[in-house]
């Protein structure tokens, strides 16, 4: 087994804390850009890798589709097929089948849908995505997990947590025997790949306690939080984050899925998760929102055309040390792709020094004061 | 006068030399990758730096629409606004303007068009040409030129000779009015400014040759060809090279516009050619295809879709040292913005590195030996 985690500080319900995992360890809590097709739009893996990104995000439904996780097998595994040598997370397809609308069915063996990309039919079932993660070699690989849609009565609420149960059973049991080389039909590309498991419950307390119990009763080397920053207000995500918390294991990493602005990852660490994912970098940059350390910036303004000034001036990141915000304006209102690229970089860097600097106070066990400083500013 | 050029090493009719600039020095033989609206389509100056690149072109046609060149001035010029400390060459916008097709004319005067952006007049004049380029601030500045179209009879061609020989004489006057300091709607952005003259002709060696003289004899700080690549043969087009240079003065670099293919640039090294910019590298790069030093290879392909190995076994870029031709299909077949990314720096890497070969060749006496190399190849 090469995943691991331990604890090295805490302050308060947050704690840092390293992941080991085959492909080398990531320092808690981490934030993990999204390369959703294998490469995080904007940026080479190069620039990923100064800006200090330890881990990235794959999106097993666009894998799936293209090039396909068999293909991808023969290259020996996403790792090397696409040149990323550091730890890998996959979702397991399921938040983006959901999505699909009208163009999927769900039912107690799984989703069935047709692809975004030429109609073809598919079902995406719990063993399904973890052979396919188990293809992708993947060193986390996520449970099949239905999504709630809101707003969603109490009883709804329940009926969707038990059917992600049943199917996080089905899952560990794929996972169990793939693992123990009874899946013939599955070639394994990363032998040390963990799995975690997904706590529900929309936001319902009673129900987010429960789904955290029985998950962890399934026995799961981690456990993450689904079904948040889907509408609700920042307090019941808050809370439902804090109560699921309390009932998971300490000696285990706890993953806030597809969470969220700066203000929402201070606010979980602080009620003790570990790791996170989210487009709102990437994506708000390609659409010209940059984050920094004074609020969200939307470059196209008009009023930056003239600003010789750098996007943030708290930050040493290669965008801000070389580009106005008179420059990127324009490379944005002209459509260049190096807009993305150059905003993408900052946001990252925003991000993932956020999470730095987060590390930081938890050691020195100052992360309320850091905390209060952030709340104010609408991040 | 920042301006200066000076041979160091010859074979042949080919040449090294070292250009002097206000921002710095370029080594001869050179190609400019092109930077159209402030940037080089999907990479930013570091890595344009790191691949090499000692200098960039900027097109003022685009620049002048849109941010506009007296926003830009404003800035400080075209280096300080876009963070680019090493040389540019911009060109005079008439070949933008002359590819507008029916939405342009052209007079005596010089060319009247409408933006393709939103439509609106304008009219760019040798003097008009000369004072937007003293605004954006540019290393080298060129005059106006007419762009003719092929095929021209032998009248056509030395009529469009003479009108670009006119163009030339005002261009120059204005550029030395600039200078002079009589410009006084003029902000000047670069003091030490070169311009460059442009001979035309057509596939007329006759009219090269008087165009060459005529054009030496208003005295520009340099000299490029115009007017070829454009559909005439590359026999047509290495005649009327050598026939041009040799009507140039030895001791100024002689530029050969928007030209060109890889063979194209040895040729024209070995006709004592030292400046060359051209779109192929970087459009060709986001179209899927790239230069190898086995040929072209269209990475859509459906050849690659499995092949693990590096796009150019003979090439340590960045691109070929991590990305399999089977990743880099992927990227482009899912219309992920990295592919032109890797895709134009691989491309770029190939240009520059050739050069490099190129000025290599020449100070060891063995253009020859390279050339015959290349044209074998089919680049």
């Amino acid at each position: 087994m090469s995943f691991g985690f331990r604890v090295t500080h805490t302050d308060g319900a947050a704690r840092t804390g390293v992941l080991t995992t085959a492909h080398g360890d990531v320092e808690t809590p981490a934030f993990m850009p999204v390369g959703t097709q294998g490469a995080v739009k904007g940026v080479t893996h190069r620039d990923l890798e100064s800006l200090g990104a330890t881990i990235i995000l794959g999106n097993t439904y666009h894998l799936y589709l293209r090039p396909g996780d068999e293909l991808i097998a023969r290259r020996g595994g996403l790792h090397r097929f696409i040149g990323w040598t550091r730890p890998i997370l996959t979702d397991s397809g399921g938040y983006q089948v959901f999505s699909l609308a009208d163009r999927r069915t769900i039912d107690d063996d799984g989703a069935h849908f047709r692809s975004h990309l030429d109609g073809s039919a598919h079902t995406l079932t719990p063993e399904r995505s973890a052979d396919i993660q188990a293809r992708l070699g993947s060193d986390i690989a996520m449970v099949l997990d239905e999504c709630l849609a809101l707003p969603a009565t109490h009883d709804a609420a329940r009926a969707s947590m038990e059917r992600t149960l049943a199917w996080a059973a089905r899952a560990r049991a794929r996972f169990e025997a793939i693992r123990a080389g009874e899946a013939a039909d599955v070639t394994v590309t990363n032998a040390g790949q963990a799995q975690f498991g997904i706590v529900q419950g929309g936001v319902f307390g009673d129900l987010r306690e429960e789904s955290a119990e029985r998950t962890v009763g399934l026995g799961f080397e981690a456990y993450a939080i689904g079904g948040l920053s889907v509408g609700e207000s920042t307090d019941e995500m808050d809370e439902m984050v804090a109560r699921t918390t309390a009932r998971l294991p300490a000696d285990r990493p706890r993953y806030l899925m597809g969470v969220g602005t700066p203000r929402d990852l201070v606010e979980a660490v602080a009620r003790g998760v570990d790791m996170f994912d989210c487009v709102l970098p990437t994506r708000n940059a390609r659409n010209g929102q940059l984050f920094t350390s004074e609020g969200r910036l939307n470059i196209s303004n008009r009023r930056y055309a003239e600003d010789d000034g750098p996007p943030d001036p708290a930050c040493d990141c290669y965008t801000c040390r070389t580009c106005s915000r008179a420059y990127l304006r324009h490379l944005y209102m002209a459509h260049e792709i190096n807009a993305a690229t150059l905003n993408t970089l900052h946001n990252l860097h925003f991000y993932l020094d956020t999470m730095r600097r987060i590390r930081e106070a938890i050691v020195f066990g100052r992360l309320e004061s850091f905390r209060a400083g952030y709340v104010g500013r609408r991040q």
